[in-house]
């Protein structure tokens, strides 16, 4: 390289790694492995300018040569923070800190297109329940069957046509059609891209559970219903997690809004499960469109509220948790209430400590029966805790230390650990906020 | 100064910032004018630390000297973002690129405390209603009464019980406790501030309105129902829309919820209009608690999807719209499903369009009847627009010049521009995620 001036080179080895020219990359390095480090306009590496053209192969490159992943730009944005920007997530994932797990919340996963357009074409519903291609989860009392593989993971039970034909021929079954399995699509390809795809519903029935797992294709031993939900719905993949989320809420609103809210009357379900509506014709919810025809969904906020002085979070618990475990505070939203402004709310009721910023930081389906978390850290304005009793049993800044080795002794179930404070479980959106809080280490 | 070294000023004059201390940052500023810009520990300015800590009178201070509040941190903070963090909406509002009206979306403002512990006080609720300082809100067929003032601006009529006494005797009236008026609380007295302060009540009347407005204490002339609400209710003071949202939300709640979904009996009102039983005793809705007796609010995500080069963002057109009218795409958040996968879903159903990252902005209450309008931008992955003709009319890439342009033109009514693009109006969340985009700048 000698001879070159060093700012071309500079030069040429950043446009490299933006488009994504391993061979170049590699071929840079290996002459002047300086050239890792150096930054282009408004300090920009090589391993921001491949995060956020998504070259996955130029970002192990660099990765492995030893580049680092937690430099940032002028703009204090990390190569990860680039490549989550822009949608690189497959790029983001192993430039973040977190492990594989990460971002996504248990719930959250969204295996299926929902292929919303095709609810109200009967033909093709009719044509895809016949369909041996398609998929059936059977519930009973809004329990999905479930078996066990020999790694001791719990699956959906996925039913074919002939194993539940019965009960579909039944008088009006409680079917809900979740979507069709997504197809790798490709930029271009956005046009009825998952047609001949495998359907999914989920379908409910009321007969004897013993009678029902012996539908089950995996042999009945294997096979049963969750009991209590709330725990035993937690050890699904991710997948089935995300399957499951939809099917129970779904379910959960066919058992609780069978009658028309408006007038009292019957209602009748269509659009595949996804609307009930009044067999009264003169009734108000059939002139126009009206939300109580349609699934209920609702929107609760839980807080990571953090100290002024950046080191301790606030926790609650309430008298049925487990012995030593404490969770974040949370609440539902209320008609003409902010997301922000619910967060305080709830904090000064259940707390007495006032909050200021709110940030968003994800959210968590819960189809138990059917909340949408959004999950938030907030900060602390005045600290002074006054429980109110009647919503939790004791409310408590722990720091952040203690935050953290309880959360390494957080695996997939509850347990205490050493330091006497035990946190929810990983799959929920408590915990994540807090490994959240826990991993950034912000100069703020 | 001369003789003391240069790095102890510095250090003087930054500590002076972020102790607030207002006589030793002018003395030391009009001694050493260069101080004004100069920085300590990553990055941070004088004007930065003041906005930490929230010391307004110095902040305004730095500013009037000149002190840049473009400037950012070594993490890209400016000092504007750094008040946002902590709270301190008070010198945000001031170090902001926006003006006045800003991140509060309309709609949103919480100017009453809801005191929920008092729903469920009956007696205290009695007295409250007969108190002479209580103020009532009058609504017939879910529009309020409304009058209007010497400047056109209009407002919420404030009744006294008086005024609805013989209404509230009525059996069952439709009545609402909206809570008290704020007390300004200092950070320590957090326990019952409110105690003494007016109650807000929303009463719905199906009476004739022409003798409902005779009960106005401005005089009937002035007063009116808003005959159209979603143009009519959109030109209140940000705090009489603030009230208006859970009033109006509630009350439509009353009028669709009248009976039990879950076996079609009648209901009652009770906990000051927040909740509704069912009045068959053994109906499962009165064992436990079921979302079925309580308000209902709709998520929604509503998204603003910016065009990978950074410079255009799609908009859609209902056929329903004004003429020349775009708005960002939205749609209802399903059961068992992200915010983030609703907005690729309702973006990809349709335009066509693929999305990547989603990022949360703000949300607004939207109380017609009774959504929460979560509020997100957006990038586009592949952008290639196939529109679905039965959701709208039209999708297309507008320029950043052209947005700019529009926004400009739309003031508080819609109206063509030179452009010949209307955009919605600033109390829409459409209206304020196309202004964050234009007014982020953002190094990505
Ligand atoms: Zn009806
Ligand atoms: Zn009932």
């Amino acid at each position: 390289m000698s001879g070159v001036p060093e700012e071309e080179v500079v030069a040429k080895f950043l446009d490299a790694s933006s488009r994504g020219d391993q061979a170049q990359v590699t071929s840079l390095l290996s002459a002047v492995p300086s050239l890792l480090e150096r930054t282009g306009p408004r300090g920009w590496t090589a391993l921001m300018l491949a995060a956020r053209s998504g070259h996955a192969g130029v970002v192990q490159t660099l990765l492995r040569h030893g580049s680092d992943k937690s430099r940032v730009n002028s703009s204090g944005q990390s190569a990860s923070d680039v490549a989550a920007f822009w949608g690189h997530e497959h790029v983001s994932a192993f430039l973040g800190d977190r492990d594989g797990a990460g971002v996504e919340n248990y719930f959250g996963s969204e295996p299926l297109d929902r292929l919303s357009a095709k609810r109200s074409d009967a033909a093709w519903l009719e044509a895809k329940k016949k369909d041996p291609a398609s998929v059936f989860l059977l519930f009973s009392d809004l329990s999905p069957m479930l078996h066990r593989d020999q790694q001791g993971v719990q699956h959906l039970c996925r039913l074919g046509y002939e194993a539940v034909k019965d009960l579909l021929e039944k008088p009006e079954p409680v079917l809900v059609f979740l979507g069709v399995e997504k197809r790798r699509r490709s930029a271009t390809a956005t046009e009825n891209p998952s047609e001949e795809l495998p359907a999914w519903f989920a379908i409910s029935s009321n007969e004897d559970e013993a009678a029902l797992l012996g539908r089950c294709p995996y042999g009945e031993q294997k096979c049963s219903f969750a009991s209590t939900p709330h725990r035993d719905l937690l050890h699904l993949t991710h997948e089935d997690a995300g399957v499951l989320a939809p099917a129970r809420a779904l379910l959960a609103w066919h058992q609780r809004y069978a009658f028309c809210s408006t007038c009292g009357s019957a209602t009748v379900s269509e659009e595949g499960g996804h609307k009930r509506s009044c067999r009264k014709q003169q009734c108000p919810s059939n002139k126009g469109v009206h939300n109580t025809c349609y699934p209920r969904t609702d929107p609760v906020v839980i807080m990571l509220v953090v100290h002024p002085d950046g080191n301790q979070c606030l926790l609650g618990r309430k008298s049925v948790f487990p012995a030593g475990m404490f969770s974040c505070l949370a609440g539902f939203i209320e008609p003409g209430e902010t997301l922000e402004a619910a967060a305080r709310r709830e904090v000064c009721e259940e707390s007495g400590v006032l909050v200021g910023a709110v940030r968003y930081v994800s959210c968590q389906p819960w189809p138990m029966p059917s909340q949408l978390m959004i999950g938030c850290l907030c900060i602390a304005v005045a600290t002074d805790i006054v429980v109110d009793r009647s919503e939790i049993e004791e409310a408590r800044w722990f720091p952040r230390q203690q935050v953290m080795e309880a959360l390494l002794g957080a695996g997939s179930r509850p347990g205490p650990v050493q330091s006497g404070l035990v946190l929810p479980p990983k799959q929920t959106i408590a915990h994540q906020l807090l490994r959240h809080w826990i991993s950034t280490a912000a100069n703020l």
